[in-house]
């Protein structure tokens, strides 16, 4: 498949359990916000295994986008099928923070506890980050930016993280 | 200064902001739980850096207790004056999983965003975490195990995260 | 730019050191490595820095080739110019080990110590290594595999990384 | 068990294969090492796995001395039996670096590919390097420093060791 990349591609991480066990729904939406990611020509970011980061990827393709795996183990393997480029890192969870990282900005879908570390480094690397039906957090002070936005639809999540990140570039 | 280490020595993360401007009240808090660590015997982990990880390591000292403190950066320089045992990584914040990996129990005081990556981490490495005026987080679904039990004062902090692992070891 | 990438695409890394000092003849070779790679339609894997990495990707991107580079730093900005998916990992050396995993074989190209890391681990994951005016290296005992194949020419080291490959996959 | 420890307490790695098979010269080499650290009140570091590490760690523990084992996995359970304090960083072969970043000075004793990238981060960091019975390494090029300085005898690989040190500090 043909990709127009450039260096001023932007990425957006989708973060989120590797388990959605029996909820279709939940996948439904990562699948969504993979497939405006990819209309938006962003790359999709994720940590490459099942659950959120598989659907997001999934919607990627649908659109011809492209996606980018930062896997926890050392095997290309352990990746799902709708990853493009598989970064094997043997980090175990301390790849989170590449995941994070490597984006421009993250949006954060449903997720259990491995997703509350990436929420954290998003908020750590000051990275833009939007919320969509995930853990809520309440800081216990006073923090410089506010620690998550939060959208109510795919289209909406993808066009803050788009949004939020122009304004961060002014 | 003498150290009395076992095998089965426990190990209490403190994880905490290493900012806490003018705010000598966390500072206290933060030293009072490093006392307790020590006064039960306890070896201290945190991050190694100033701030909360700066007053627990002094308060595990002022009562001769050991410190390890896991450094974000390539040089042992970094740690504050009461970490015994310096770890320098190199790995910038994903040091943070190894802070709590380290760790039998896990407290969290006050903190900034870097501090809810801990948090995270202790979710998913299933260590008992005990929060002392600290993030609220709310997950979007039910967990396997409560997300964080609260305490109100560092001695409760230091029991809780004690009582927790003896539960964990039956 | 328009690139055609397949899930079975070869990544093949090249390791080298970020200073060659006036030494026009290292970073001509390290091109036509590069060049060839891109020739073969496989995809660069680099550390993304300066020297030997940005003589590679210069190199692809000469003949129209996809460029990964994994960095030790938070910033992209840091990345040569012929970047063009920087992955930011924050983990300063460690990431070396990054670099050979996200990789399906290794050339290594002149080189100062942080080579000789990589080269250890291309070893330690069993990826096929091909060496290029390198680092000499005598194993104290009998390995499995040969510790390293040596090429005489830029296009014979792309031509042995990619056939040791084919070896290893019958 | 009492160990003295000091904020200048001088940290000594040991590197080397995990597997030493059938080989009880190696064995009873890296033991004595461990002996001689412990003697000279250093504190002994390593991988904290079989094989060499697990004979270091015997050695210190056999004159009292104190062991601090940086674990790939997850699992403290994995140290071998002589390790005092155990750091699991689920990093895989990537906690090399941090091996290495942790000491002062680096002994390498036999060892197998993953010894290779410990030498190569020895080199990186500038860490005092001291080989005994290990891989021969021939830079393609002239270092700042000497790559590695060879010892005949386990006291004098340790002797080595803290001398390089002093003379650094100076």
């Amino acid at each position: 498949m043909n990709y127009d990349i450039h260096q001023d591609s932007i990425k957006i991480a989708v973060i989120g359990g590797s388990r959605i066990e029996g909820d279709s729904k939940v996948y439904d939406i990562a699948r969504k916000v993979g497939q405006h990611i990819a209309k938006r020509k962003a790359i999709l970011v994720c940590g490459g295994l099942t659950g959120v980061m598989e659907a997001a990827c999934r919607g990627a393709k649908d659109e011809g986008g492209l996606t980018i795996g930062i896997l926890p183990s050392t095997e290309s393997s352990t990746a799902n099928q709708w990853v493009d480029i598989k970064i094997p890192t043997g980090l175990g969870y301390a790849r989170n923070a590449l995941v994070v990282l490597s984006a421009d900005s993250v949006i954060a879908i449903d997720g259990a506890e491995g997703t509350l570390s990436e929420i954290g480094y998003a908020l750590t690397y000051a990275k833009p980050l939007v919320g969509l039906n995930t853990w809520e957090i309440k800081p216990c002070k006073a923090l410089d930016v506010p620690a998550m936005t939060t959208a109510d639809t795919p289209r909406e999540a993808v066009d803050m993280a788009l949004g939020l990140l122009d304004k961060n570039r002014l």
